[in-house]
């Protein structure tokens, strides 16, 4: 898919360009590389599990060893000897690799730890070294960045010299540790009525005061508008009707954005967007019509007038002071993406990952159903493993989404850490099918397919077509409703639970572009205020109630056998047709201005849903351009 | 690797930069990627075999399939079904993997062809292609290019994007064609004397005039200095003194050059060099002491000036018009890398096929024993399937060597094809851990450890510090005979066979260099002509003799188990033991410029060769700077 839109649609970050992409896999495949390989991917009881871990060209290492525990102490050891509590897993070289962008030779390595009693946490570190003592490293990760240089910081690794480039270019200095890793031992399953559910995303501040209030009037996009938990409340009715099993909440800890990403109190409300009474308001109108409820939790940072952090700049012995890493005190610390008002937790040190986990744990008790946790790939895959591991204590069904904008590889990685992920990799598919129109028929149909298919059972990818850090759907549309219903007839009869992003549903679009490649635009235009009253656009509202129901009752088909009944590049035609015992769906969509005939398979097929007027003549629907339909099977299957 | 040196030191053309490599990988991927990879990779008798494919995110295919024929013919069919003589392998959908730099998935698909007898050519073609009709296509590879402005003609590929902004860089039209793909089954071994031999290059008209006669004397280093075949003859002697087995002789049919890379005629010696009767006594000579003697065949380009191209230009219904690719007859072809003066063969013309065959053989009939294939990566791997097998049947142990500057995995395709390739990998880690202390011991060691392993047994790599393309290695040293000697030792004792450029062994060196970064030098600087009597460094000489009379008598040895027993990479300082049976080998090297000791392992040694004064005590090797040795167990081992 074209790399322009990749970056000027949304924010790939590292991966956003040809060059990023090569900086990151030399920095990663030049050192010792475990990238959380493990098989199998989510370990049941009684299974022994393989380690993968790759060695760069230039890493002088004849002898790879894991050392690990499974009480859940810090493992350690070196040289191939354990240090005590902790085991050694001995590494067998396995094959020989020729990678051209490092021209030179990757080393794969695998060794294996027994198989384990359900419940287990397995913690290890690998160690590369060499039996003739011209060196010894552990296997590292870039724990995150100061505003700098493009010096690295910390475990040094052939890969630096790459990562420099890299840091140079976002002016960023990098830091890199030796991690410990984890998996978990269980057998835990990713609850149904998130695989079932259907997500309504509302961005507090701009969804609904409540109250009879309005929002308030400003110039400035940054400003607060005034929407509150009680009107979200207020409005559960019109969010049951719209199908929604599942609400997720934008972040409504205290903080001094509007948004919430920065928090500064971990265990309130933001007193703008209500109280705890409020929420428990909310929480029990929501569970009371079945809907779940799910919050934003950010775990990777924090604003910097949060009082941890504040104690911590004032006092190097505080007792918060370890939550933060610090490189040249108290100037210099490691924070999200190098922005200084953003100070990130370091989740690897115990009290800080304790006290993170206990916030969480707070909000489960208060009867919240789970989080969205932004920006998960900066906490520590082990960090998770002990955070989804204390939320299942308390409510075992809770469920985990992260937000990872990243490859399928990494996303992947998340599998048994987390309940799934979004799925950022969908979304681009959609935008460029439905949005731009700069791959055809043939091409998303190959992607979905294969993109299913490069994922377990069990890790969830909700989909969606917007959210709130990038243009709306509408917009790039040009406002043409047409081709939002046509798009959502698509995202609706996918197998992961769709998402839909507050205001969507009434037409709510934007001013500018989020970002223009000439550096205007306005990053808050997808985040305007909820249309209500008269401004909504009923008709929208009308599809997007039926489609949602019907979802309700057919999210299980949409998760059966799919494949692709008829494609035409040219015109922009695409019927799948999915199956789930004897329920047998038939999506017929036409994305292309003219109106067209896509021919039927076999059988009787009647319209569960169209979001303009099709027909179906002659063994085909005849669909008007940019329109198109979800058909069920009528006679029962032979 | 640097890519600064990759670039600076020697060509790897379309490899030689990041962007090149993304750009080829891309175009590469993209599409229907076969590669050649075949499993095994060299079938014997009664082996049914894999054949793997990739397809790139954007092809519309959901079935693969491949056609074959087993009695020479050409393979076809269509959308499954495969024409009269062919057969049907249904490829099956195997994985799914994620590629960062395409952003998409790729689908690896596999088929299994049925085992067939001994002596079989299966030739196949592979189609991809979609159920629902949106496209077919077949597995193609770039042929060859023009001179032009980025455009790509023949078979398109979702890869051409790519491939259009390689050939904008490097001024070329590029040349797509689905190919027929080709494997013998058979049970060919490579020939132990290439497996044990030592390989003198000579570049004729700089080696030796003889007869008394002196080299021309010249201020252009383009023109012809009048060496001669019986000037080579006269010196078989000198060649043997240094534990030659093998000459490999630049090229010796009539040609416009001094270097006869672009012949005008298949058949005949270039008259400056000889005549046929002064190759049969060279032959009889070298033959007479146990030595072998290599041609060096282009297949893949003739001179403009050969009589087929002549014709085809003259003539579009000439008998060789096929014999090449025009894409705006007659003003543009397919040639060499765009050069005009340099058009290519199109290598799967059955006729023009037909004729390199014939042109081999024939001097396979006069007494030549295989050949040094120029740029073999030209012509298709098909054809390399029937010119070897029409070799081996001439002359049962004739040998043929590739010339591919390439990654280890294009290389590694030759397997079954070629008996070996030149081994620019190795030369590059080479020239940077002994040339340009660039790599450490430890890297060094690293690369050739898995370097090794990484091919598979009977794919012969020869070794070589230098050759006619690039700065002789005692001109990167700046003429310190010492890391020569040292480098020498190295090369010596690796398991494949060492090659020695002539004039290395007597301090031959240039005036300035190949070329600069600035674009100065001069290419010929590595081709001077060869020094003779006083001129030659008789103790380099003596070394060198020395040398590959040691080599003669272990090359079995340096086979055996190897593994590095000390590295120093402050020092400079790496050690390592080979063993085959009995006979165990150390090699000591100080790669730096202070004296230094290298503990040895237990046992009884004793020096076979140094390259200065080494001394063994106290368990130790004393090594002045830049020195080393080979040592010998003496006690049998354990």
């Amino acid at each position: 898919m074209g790399t322009d839109h990749v970056s000027s649609d949304f924010i790939f970050g590292t991966l956003a360009t040809d060059a990023r992409r090569l900086g990151t896999m030399k920095a990663e495949l030049s050192g010792i590389a475990h990238r959380h390989r493990i098989e199998p991917i989510d370990p049941l009881p009684n299974q022994p599990v393989q380690l993968w871990v790759s060695l760069g060209p230039h890493v002088p290492a004849d002898r790879v060893t894991c050392y690990f525990t499974t009480d859940g102490s810090e493992p350690d050891g070196e040289r191939g000897v354990a240090a005590a509590g902790s085991q050694v897993a001995v590494f067998v070289r396995q094959a020989v690799r020729w990678e051209t962008f490092l021209w030179g030779y990757l080393e794969e390595w695998v060794a294996e730890i027994p198989s384990q009693v359900v419940g287990t946490t397995v913690r290890y570190r690998i160690e590369a070294w060499s039996s003739l003592d011209v060196g010894s490293s552990w296997a590292s990760e870039i724990i995150g960045s100061t505003p700098g240089d493009g010096t690295v910081l910390g475990d040094s690794s052939p890969g630096d010299l790459y990562l420099h480039a890299l840091g140079v270019e976002f002016g960023l200095t990098f830091v890199r540790r030796a991690r410990t890793f984890a998996f978990r031992v269980d057998q835990e399953a990713t609850p149904d009525w998130l695989y079932d559910g259907l997500i309504y995303q509302v961005f507090v501040d701009r969804y609904s005061p409540g109250g009879g209030r309005e929002f308030a009037q400003h110039d400035d996009l940054n400003a607060f508008y005034g929407g509150t938990l009680a009107g979200v409340t207020e409005q559960i009715d019109q969010i049951a009707a719209l199908g929604t099993s599942i609400i997720w909440l934008s972040p409504i800890f205290p903080s001094p954005s509007h948004h919430g990403y920065d928090t500064t109190d971990f265990y309130a409300v933001e007193p703008r967007l209500g109280n705890l009474k409020d929420l428990r308001a909310l929480l029990d109108a929501a569970h009371e019509r079945g809907i779940r409820v799910l919050l934003d939790f950010t775990a990777n940072h924090v604003s910097d007038q949060h009082p941890a952090f504040q104690a911590a700049c004032r006092d190097p012995h505080s007792p918060t002071s370890g939550w933060f890493t610090f490189t040249d005190y108290p100037e210099t610390y490691i924070s999200f993406f190098g922005v200084r008002t953003l100070p990130q937790i370091d989740t690897d040190h115990p009290e800080a990952r304790q006290a993170l986990i206990d916030a969480a744990s707070f909000w489960l008790q208060q009867g919240v159903d789970g989080f969205r946790l932004d920006y998960n790939i900066g906490p520590s895959h082990a960090f998770w493993v002990d955070f989804r591991a204390a939320m299942r204590r308390i409510h075992p069904d809770a469920v985990l989404i992260g937000e990872a904008v990243e490859t399928a590889d990494l996303l992947r990685s998340y599998t048994g850490r987390l309940d799934g992920c979004l799925d950022f990799l969908l979304l681009q598919a959609l935008r460029l099918f439905f949005g731009f129109h700069e791959i055809r028929a043939s091409q998303f149909d190959s992607f979905v397919r294969r993109h299913l298919s490069a994922f377990p059972e069990g890790f969830v990818l909700p989909s969606f077509l917007d959210n709130h850090d990038m243009n709306r759907f509408l917009w790039i549309v040009g406002g043409d409703r047409r081709r939002l219903k046509l798009a959502a007839l698509c995202q609706y009869t996918l197998p992961h639970p769709p998402i839909l992003y507050y205001g969507t549903e009434v037409g709510l679009s934007q001013h500018q572009d989020v970002r223009h490649a000439d550096g205007s635009g306005h990053p808050e235009e997808s985040r305007l205020p909820m249309l209500w009253g008269k401004a909504q656009d009923q008709d929208l509202l009308v599809f997007y109630q039926h489609l949602g129901h019907l979802r309700q009752t057919t999210a299980t088909l949409w998760r059966g056998e799919r494949h692709a009944v008829y494609l035409d590049d040219v015109a922009g035609h695409y019927a799948y047709q999915c199956r789930n015992g004897e329920q047998i769906g038939l999506v017929v969509l036409n994305n292309g201005p003219q109106a067209g005939r896509v021919p039927l398979p076999a059988g009787q097929w009647e319209i569960a849903i169209m979001s303009d007027t099709v027909t179906l003549e002659d063994g085909a629907a005849w669909l008007p351009g940019y329109s198109g339909a979800i058909l069920m099977a009528l006679s029962p299957p032979d």
